[in-house]
């Protein structure tokens, strides 16, 4: 096999054009056996084998440097750079990351996670090496789907400014995670209807050259097209068509679905384990097709992640034009809502709390400024949601929770979340965020009769005295667990409370607890800094009531053991009743 | 006059074009009286006269709805909705706000002060419109300079996919505050100079219909140019060219220059206030010029505000390619940067507190997580800055200071701030971020020798016991003097400290103080929620220690007296030395 060989690019460019092509097929090979077994993205990187490789044959990476946007698909990249092993072998597939990652190698130059990111990075490489009076190539690989982001809008635009070499490879294949969405979607049909000769080029637009290699999956073109803008003075985009999941048939047929593979049985493409039960996803589906049917005004609108709303394909027609997709958007998606809500309609926003991070001034100038009656659903807000560095959900609660005019919302149970979305929905007051607990879906079954108009106002769901224990949202169950420890081993029954509001206190319960307790316990599914637990904290500052906060240290953790990060920030029941003990 | 009958567009319909031209010399009379008394945004407004005067000759607002981007340039539509009085008469000027503002009017739909917003907004209204089954036209107005934020690019992407009415009147002035910056302008440009026939076309290229208005100051051509789009069932561009300052000579003359301007002499143009001492702004311009000189690799970076670095015309040049000005596109500029210190550069990006929240996802995955060493410095992070709702500077930190690896500092001087950007500049192990103290500048001429390497030591400026004062930045003034206040009327002595980090506690010295001190007094010139002060209450949350945090309410304000807001918060030398007497 050639790719057992392959050490290093210089490997690669040993190899005749023949050889390359039989190397595109061992690492598809790879990539096959390892994804079948371990998961992860799949389509993403099918389609881009033979680019990868006329890249690392034409370019020197590291001297020439490759950005490879939102970076899901550089598993051939990492294969030709000296990580190979991780791949080939089963008991070394852990031992890259899904991304690219300059700790794994002088190749890859940026953690990156997010989409859109990828010409704006490779602008500041390409800077920073004319400011050195240095040369060489800086290269920056995006997909069709990254391109609706505003960071790489304005980076296409930006491009010209430099007046050097920046070559932006656009790798077309027609997809998003789902199907593409907005009207530049157009372009790039009628520029690979016409070999890229079309006169209307959205990239010629952008002030960029521009060449067109139709042929994607084509080494031999590739290399050409890579020869040609090699060492150009000037920006210029490569635009290849590309085929996603190509070389593997289901994938070729269902694209959505193959995006991102668990593990799967390589002969029927069937996965291997089955997560059939209902989720916090498709109840929420489930709840607004029902309530659709009800009111034309409501909308669900997702930024390219349909299926985190509940919202398959068959759902999304089921909808109809009661469901947009803004493509991946997150800044149009919060202004859309606003919008909407001001235009008397009901939108409902689901997005995984990681890109909500996208649409921090949307969120405060066009929403919470305006008070516009939107909801939003933030989803895998959680230390139990994505675990990749670029993918974690335990920052939206700082980010989210201190804009003035905003309801953010922790429910604990399917019941409670669909209560409030119940309630957001109807009310025409406040823009409101729900954070969708992590972890297993709760269920208990009962009927949630709270008006959730009266904004801030916890629930004491156990009377006692001493401690009182405040759990927001995933972490309720935590404190109620707390509790139950403290009482076996003391004795002493504490007050456990659900605050269902992250944005605002229940002062009188909060005074009224001075009366009999000495210590106030919170407990927050996210990072301490600037979440919950410090506003209780500030609250009680000048008293003589004692605060211990638990929730996560402000870092970033990359790939964790989840039980593991729990107990590293004493967050098991016996560490919390533990160290509430300890103060009694 | 016409003018004094306008109470509603309905009263603009009824003039012939020949009255209308006099109207718009009517409109320009008034505005240039009001801003040489009030000040205010003059260039775009000057450009916007006839434009405005067509839209409602045309169109029916408020059925029809017109939501300005950024909406700087809506005094002539305030002028012709009812509210002309505040431009006609001297004592009714603070009647209305300088932007667009729903509680004014219901021909206003949005309260906007951010740029690049509008389309994405409209597509809003333009979606509920059609879940309701209603008709009328949706009509964003947005400057070509507006044009370059990410939020505006996807707004132009998705408008396609709404499939209905909604008209896009593209503001092309040739300006942006300065100068424009990107790739999109020289096609702009080639529109301008084909009036509009040129192939490729950005507009067209983004799905959207396309119509060119090259008299963008003429109301005959604007008229027939609205006419021809009205109740299109599909989304149109209607690209009209102004010129930014239209009807007065100075400011056609100086567009940079009159973009904004204060009080000034009519005849000659010049500012009847001379604001020529220096300011942080002015400093940083003449340090890193120095700089640059003997740095090759240093670049200032600026995202369309060159001159709150300082950088005025004759500085940008001085500069040269070590100055970057990548256009309204704050995603790209923190891009940019953390792409430069990737690539051994050492860049500066200077921004606006509230502008920097619209890059709050590339300061967390671009730049934070990947540890680059780039340095923003944060203007007018201050209750004394800008105090329109849409441009307040008192949310940063709460955004800027729970994300993990950034270094957010401090400064309370001059020579602080310097040695601060200095230490900055210099290292290579942080992502570092300065909030510029806000009101008068402050320089004490003292050499800072504090290795700022040592990150989270907070300084001991005076030393004394039961009481500890920690003020940050701006506020660490309002400390000392509150601790003078408090030594005058009681004899007693407090600590004061300087804490010089906003992002990390000095847990020595907090432990430290425990010994000798019964109270510690946090104050910060921001909202207190997910602030400074909070992470010293949990800090001391489980000890005897009693904290008070001093500091602004969450809430969104809208031009304040910010004697009255400090009273109200309790920011007074008085009312902080009272309180904490109170306590003690």
């Amino acid at each position: 096999m050639y790719i057992e060989n392959i050490n290093a690019p210089a490997d690669v460019k040993k190899l005749n054009e023949e050889q390359l092509a039989v190397l595109a097929t061992e690492i598809r090979e790879a990539l096959l056996t390892k994804l079948s077994r371990h998961g992860g993205h799949f389509g993403p990187n099918f389609g881009m084998v033979e680019a990868t490789i006329a890249l690392h044959y034409v370019f020197e990476s590291p001297k020439d440097k490759l950005v490879f946007d939102v970076s899901h698909q550089t598993y051939p990249h990492k294969m030709l750079t000296g990580r190979k092993d991780a791949f080939l072998y089963e008991e070394r597939y852990d031992d890259v990351s899904g991304y690219s990652n300059p700790k794994e190698s002088e190749h890859d130059h940026f953690t990156v996670g997010h989409t859109s990111t990828s010409i704006s990075l490779a602008c500041g490489l390409a800077k920073a090496r004319d400011l050195k009076g240095e040369d060489g190539n800086v290269i920056a690989i995006i997909g069709d789907g990254s391109l609706s982001g505003g960071e790489a809008l304005e980076g296409l635009d930006f491009a010209a400014e430099l007046h050097g070499n920046l070559i932006i490879v656009v790798n077309d294949n027609d997809m998003s995670i789902a199907e593409n969405h907005g009207g530049l979607y157009g372009n790039l049909k009628l520029l690979r209807e016409t070999d890229g000769k079309a006169a209307c080029n959205l990239f010629r637009a952008m002030g960029l050259e521009y060449l067109f290699v139709g042929a994607g999956n084509n080494i031999h073109d590739l290399i050409a097209g890579f020869q040609q803008v090699k060492d150009s003075k000037a920006p210029v985009v490569v635009h290849i068509c590309t085929q996603k999941g190509k070389g593997y048939a289901p994938a070729q047929a269902h694209k959505e679905r193959w995006h991102f593979s668990g593990p799967f049985d390589i002969a029927t493409g069937k996965p291997l384990y089955d997560f059939g039960e209902e989720d916090y996803s498709s109840v929420t589906a489930e709840y607004l097709l029902q309530q659709m049917k009800k009111d034309q005004k409501i909308v669900a609108i997702t930024s390219a992640t349909p299926t985190v709303l509940g919202f398959t394909e068959d759902k999304r027609k089921q909808a109809g034009k009661q469901f947009v997709d803004v493509g991946i958007a997150e800044e149009t998606a919060v202004a859309l809502a606003s919008g909407i809500a001001a235009g008397g309609g009901k939108p409902v926003y689901g997005v995984y709390s990681t890109f909500i991070q996208r649409a921090f001034d949307q969120l405060s100038q066009d929403l919470c400024i305006n008070g516009n009656p939107a909801t939003i659903v933030t989803f895998g807000a959680s230390v139990y949601g994505m675990n990749d560095i670029t993918h974690l959900g335990i920052y939206d609660i700082p980010m989210m929770a201190n804009i003035p005019n905003l309801v953010y919302m922790a429910p604990t149970t399917k019941e409670e979340y669909l209560a409030m979305l119940a309630w957001s929905i109807g009310q025409t007051d406040h823009p409101v965020a729900i954070r969708v607990p992590g972890g297993q879906m709760v269920s208990e079954g009962k009927t949630v009769t709270k008006d959730f108009g009266q904004l801030n106002t916890y629930e004491v769901t156990q009377t006692g005295g001493r401690i009182a224990i405040i759990g927001l949202g995933t972490f309720y169950a935590l404190g109620q667990g707390a509790a139950e420890c403290i009482e076996q081993k003391t004795g002493i029954r504490s007050t456990v409370i659900n605050p269902y509001y992250i944005t605002g206190l229940d002062e009188n319960l909060l005074q009224e607890l001075k009366k009999e307790h000495d210590i106030v316990v919170t407990l927050e599914d996210g990072i301490l800094d600037g979440g919950f637990g410090e506003k209780i904290a500030r609250f009680y500052g000048a008293s003589a009531v004692k605060v211990l906060n638990f929730g996560l240290k402000k870092e970033f953790l990359d790939r964790y053991d989840t039980d593991e990060i729990l107990k590293k920030n004493h967050l098991t029941v016996e560490q919390v009743a533990e160290d509430i003990l300890k103060l009694l």
